[in-house]
């Protein structure tokens, strides 16, 4: 049922915002929720982000002069509203779904996107050197970065507002601060901002601020020290900003477009050098009460009714991964009190939250800060805890020097989970756990395994916790299981040693991780056309299983191997070991089944697998070529 | 002529310091200041900050119980004076030399190193991973985070100030603000530190300091409002650091006793929980008049008389690869006004400071902080300006995520420029350049050259320029060249194309990078015993120049990749071309030759690299090896 929106229905890009009335504009606000929330709840996505800064995109977008002024979304995932604005009103439905729009802004979707997100915190890094390139280039666009408290934990947000707030360069932050990033969020610095909404000076003095936002560009302009004092009046702290040499403005109403319109009119008209930080208050999921009152507000949710907000959930007939992997780690450390787990802000997304209703006082949700987490992780393995860092293949990558240079050289038992390791579907480029087997696989003392199924992945959890010497890895893929049935505890399994699952002598296609079952479909036809099929799990990608690798080498025509990663991991180190000892000397065809090298777009997981060439029937291929292939 | 140190000849660990008089401890402080510096003078190494926290160093080994009190120094090239008291002073005259201590902190050389370093910004995290640790085990003893004020400028140390802030776990960071890195240091925090520092009422009050250092303990304890206040009488701002979760105390003179012994002693016995901040000014190079004199405090330097401070500094024969890039880009520079460079802290190290004395408004060193580094450089590229960011291929691992989800999905044309690629000497474990070529050989779309020598150099920063749709990364060595003439200007290379040195027909060497010279002397040798050899330069890793690497596998027997990296770089381009392509199918002697799958000790780069087996002579008896080899 297509909602009413008159006035929506006449905007194709951002110019046709720019000569509304505000009274206009608020009913254009209304308007996009309303098209937001319809959309979604056909689609699937994120919502409650998007919902929480409509009236902001809608005042950007009148205010400036979008694409020339540069407007960068940190994340992204609340770009829906922006989308709607920005000439892809009429793909957005099929958002996230392959060939549709990406969920996060996109560069080479639209000249509207001029820095692609999905990763959190990057928005003032990107925008300062926007800003500094318009200096250089005597250019006079504005640059605005919009960033959310949760993403202000991040590291990499503070370097850049340590390097911004200590030049001259025009910049404007918009700090959204909705107290909320996926989940609660967590630190100090968010504390510090909700003492500063809090404050009974923001309460008494909110309605008063669209009469004295009169006064500001006189103080911005000027830095006449009364007219500043003046300006300062309503503001409310701050302080801790204005140190890193930002000026503040703000708490403001982000629901308020009376409060937003000629705050960020001042701001952008002012001329003085140097950046602005303005404080926007805003509720995620804002408007949709279902999503208001749900404890995530609608973060990520998959189609829904828009009437009760009752998602539409396809029940699955295995357990998630994520689920199999904290069930474990619960029943391990029911065992083991030293086991304690760590998550960077995804206390959901990685189980980490079931672990901490049983052990809360071993649960560290850090926030968005990967770096901080995995160092702390080594600090607590150095001091003779067992940490498991519970952090997605993608999102680790934001750790990678902690994890050389404070668990690899000192060979410290920080336990990686790695969630989402290989293709994600709906969610993309950006959120593939591509790279972990290579960027791992390098790093000498490592040991590197992945689950073939969810009962492997029970049996890598206690074997992890039995790893005490050394740093390890264990990858599996988003989603659910195959349906294996569990054991009741997990085995210790022998470290760099793999498993035959069938035995042939022509073919022999050598799985690491959750291609085993491609593969072993491979083989049944395989064997049905006559050729003879072995199938093994490697489980260990290092250290390698060398006598395995060999006897394949050696017994079989062929050897495929399979991963779900890019090239520089498993097959590499099975190509490193056939080589450097000789043994592609007499001639083995071995076949490396990696990711293509390019990022592939987001679809679903099956048709992404499809795109990347590495189902069955790509075995089966890959297979059947190589025995016929005549070498030149 | 050995230094006079009576009290120090005493002193075997720490606890033999417990029971010292102030003014014992002060003659232990000048002797201890004395020793460093005649160490240094004889070894080389890093002077500067050890010398800034000699007092520091002794106090917090009398006051508190090492190694049960856990002491982690951040970056680690402090520690000499720590390393003189905690039992290696035997040791110390070798430093960074084969055999010899490291340079920095090190878990496997000491009990009373119990987190190393090497890299910045780690402490705090690591010390927060102690402290709760303790907690969940029940014990007492403190923990210490000392950090400079330039390691603030990484994000990870915010990351760590945000979580520890939030928590009533008990640290104590002791910020050590010399506002001297090694460079001197960058934005707003630092200019933060600074205005805390040069406060009128600082400098009233130090000298306060003592007298008021008696109200202390009641203050932290008791949290009474009025003691607070009265406490706060000595420190002068702070806020954002109180602001952050942190009581903060200072700032304190770091080189005098009587003001830190009292207040560390007072920070010592806080049983209140939640985390402090004791902000100590120092010196960096205190008491060693030459250091103190030179722009960067003796930071690194070569052996030195100790009387003048003249170091002695072997003349080279060719110059550094670090100022054939810097001249290069400045020639190009002056052709193109777009080039900009990227430094985080590091403008000496990579020849940043010579491309700043020409093009000041193009240079920017943002602190330390690769993360907003690289994301800066993408967005000033996305803006259509050419960012080289220049950054040692160790340093780059902590923006990794950034060149993946900012730069290399995007395929914005951001140049690398990764000096000290390979090993790096007396610098050790955690500074060689090992991973480079796997952790971006595995991200599509990147274009990775390495310079075989300082006129390949030339050419490789002509053609980084001219890559504009995608990013880049030049890699070269730490060092002097070869003594190679130079090109007036670079050419722009074929991208992907490698070049033939020298034809054989029996053995193929295809070196990456800097090794080519022990390639072709192998091939020299290898001629003389009668098998003819052919020797290449890849000059690229990725695009790889596959008719070169196709034509190399036929015609020769056997094909030896060299490179100075890690496991999955160029040799895993090249395995995977040759597998994926049937090429492997009629059998090649392909032997790899990388890193050993070990992290290397400091040495003498020679001597590494005849540890990792990477010479001429390696490169042989793996021909020959090969040639011998009877496939089985």
């Amino acid at each position: 049922m297509p909602v009413n929106t008159p006035l929506l229905d006449q905007v194709e890009q951002p110019s046709d915002l720019r000569a509304m009335s505000s009274s206009q504009l608020k009913r254009l606000a209304d308007e996009l929720r309303a098209e937001t929330i319809d959309v979604v709840s056909g689609t699937g996505g994120h919502l409650g982000a998007g919902l929480g800064v409509v009236e902001l995109t809608v005042a950007l977008h009148h205010l400036f002069n979008t694409p020339e002024d540069i407007l960068v979304w940190d994340v992204g995932h609340q770009c829906y509203p922006h989308k709607i604005l920005t000439g892809r009103r009429d793909q957005i439905r099929k958002v996230r779904q392959g060939g549709g729009p990406s969920g996060f802004t996109k560069r080479s979707e639209s000249e509207y996107d001029p820095f692609g997100a999905a990763h959190a915190s990057t928005s003032i890094s990107a925008a300062l050197g926007f800003a500094v390139s318009r200096d250089l280039q005597r250019r006079n666009n504005r640059v605005i970065a919009v960033i959310g408290d949760g993403a202000l934990s991040g590291g990499m947000a503070y370097e850049a507002l340590n390097n911004a707030g200590s030049r001259d360069t025009r910049l404007i932050v918009v700090l959204n601060d909705n107290d909320m990033s996926i989940a609660p969020p967590v630190g100090a610095m968010s504390a510090y901002l909700s003492r500063l909404i809090s404050s009974e000076r923001y309460r008494s003095l909110r309605n008063l601020a669209l009469v004295m936002t009169e006064k500001f560009p006189e103080a911005l302009k000027s830095r006449v020290k009364q007219a500043e004092k003046y300006a300062r009046g309503i503001v409310v702290g701050g302080t801790l900003f204005e140190e890193l040499g930002f000026y503040y403005v703000g708490p403001i109403d982000g629901h308020n477009l009376d409060h937003l319109l000629p705050i960020l009119k001042n701001v952008r008209d002012v001329e003085t050098p140097g950046p602005i930080l303005v404080h926007v208050v805003t509720q995620k999921g804002k408007g949709y009460r279902p999503a208001e009152q749900s404890a995530d507000r609608f973060h990520g949710v998959s189609s829904f009714n828009v009437e009760t907000g009752t998602q539409i959930k396809s029940s699955p007939t295995a357990p998630s991964f994520t689920k199999v992997f904290a069930r474990s780690l619960i029943a391990e450390a029911r065992r083991d009190d030293r086991i304690c787990a760590i998550t960077a802000a995804m206390p959901s997304g990685t189980g980490v939250d079931m672990f901490g209703k049983e052990f809360p006082e071993r649960t560290f949700d850090v926030g968005i800060a990967e770096q901080h987490a995995v160092t702390f992780a080594a600090g607590l393995a150095a001091d003779g805890m067992k940490p498991f860092a519970a952090i997605y293949s993608t999102f680790l990558q934001r750790a990678y020097d902690q994890i050389v240079h404070d668990v690899a050289i000192q060979s410290l038992p920080v336990r990686f989970a790695l969630d989402r390791a290989g293709l994600v579907g709906a969610d993309g480029q950006t959120h593939a756990g591509s790279f972990d087997i290579a960027y791992l696989g390098c790093l000498p003392g490592f040991v590197l395994m992945a689950a073939a199924d969810e009962s492997e992945l029970v049996h890598m959890v206690r074997t992890a916790i039995a790893i005490d010497d050394r740093p390890c890895a264990l990858r599996y893929p988003r989603g659910n299981g195959f349906g294996i049935p569990l054991p009741d505890r997990g085995e210790i399994l022998q470290i760099g040693k793999g498993r035959i699952l069938r035995e042939g002598n022509t073919i022999a296609i050598l799985s690491y991780g959750a291609r085993l079952y491609e593969a072993l479909s491979a083989a049944d036809e395989l064997t049905r056309l006559g050729v003879s099929t072995t199938v093994a799990d490697a489980r260990f990608a290092k250290p390698l299983d060398e006598d395995l690798v060999r006897d394949l080498a050696r017994e079989h025509e062929v050897l495929i191997t399979i991963e779900e990663g890019a090239i520089g991991g498993f097959g590499t180190q099975v190509l490193h070991f056939l080589a450097q000892n000789g043994l592609l000397d007499r001639g083995v065809k071995v076949r490396p089944m990696v990711f293509p090298d390019r990022f592939l777009d987001h679809d679903k997981p099956q048709l992404q697998y499809e795109t990347a060439g590495l189902l069955s029937c790509h075995i089966q291929a890959t297979a059947l070529g190589a025995l016929e292939h005549v070498p030149t």
